[in-house]
């Protein structure tokens, strides 16, 4: 069976603090995973341009979704120097059931970068989990 | 045609700051909802507790999603006196055809207390929006 269709939204309109640069940050962030994608492909994995997730004070910003698992939120990424940590990140995102790694697993940009998660919509079973370090 | 149902996620967890009650606010926010969704119910709306929304630190947290529709993450929502609030917002959610409210409109709390806004998943055409206010 191939794996399950996982979508890496970037935001595109995010600006890095202090940031004069004609390309914005987020879109140079998309430019660096888009290309590093490339290189190193992602079984299953797309990467879609949005324009503003509304984490606008935590540039840059992504966020990863996949139907039966939850979808997750990060912010505080480097446009140039994040996006192999984000799709490592997201590899092991998609190499899970529900999109629940386990925590010491997980990047530190995204531990530290968690902005939300939110439960897979439609909803599957729910199962009980350990609230913290979801 | 009945509305698409909307799921209103409610972080049971979240502690507000310097909250020693033995019912987190979380799990107060979310009774009141019950409570005021069964006296003025909104066609369509779920209310679904989450153990752990990870935004931890802008207590209290929900979150709206539904089919076609984009999600969104809000913050910083009182236990206590949020919840008329926050039911009158996601009333207006459930009106538009992509979740998106027009900003004016939308309640002061969650002009405030966005956290984070998700494209729809699994995506429809993409519509290409003005960045601000969203």
């Amino acid at each position: 069976m191939p794996p399950e269709p996982v979508v890496l939204y970037v935001c595109t309109t995010c600006r890095a603090e202090g940031d004069g640069a004609e390309i914005r940050a987020g879109a140079r962030l998309m430019t660096a995973l888009a290309a590093r994608l490339g290189a190193a492909p992602v079984p299953g994995l797309r990467i879609e341009p949005v324009k503003c997730l509304s984490v606008c004070k935590r540039p840059c910003t992504v966020a990863v979704a996949s139907a039966g698992r939850w979808t997750y939120v990060y912010g505080d990424l480097d446009a140039e120097s994040s996006a192999a940590t984000i799709l490592d990140g997201i590899g092991l995102y998609a190499g899970t059931p529900d999109g629940i790694v386990p925590w010491r697993a997980r990047p530190e940009a995204f531990r530290k970068g968690v902005v939300a998660r939110i439960p897979a919509f439609p909803p599957r079973a729910a199962p009980d989990l350990p609230e913290a370090a979801e």
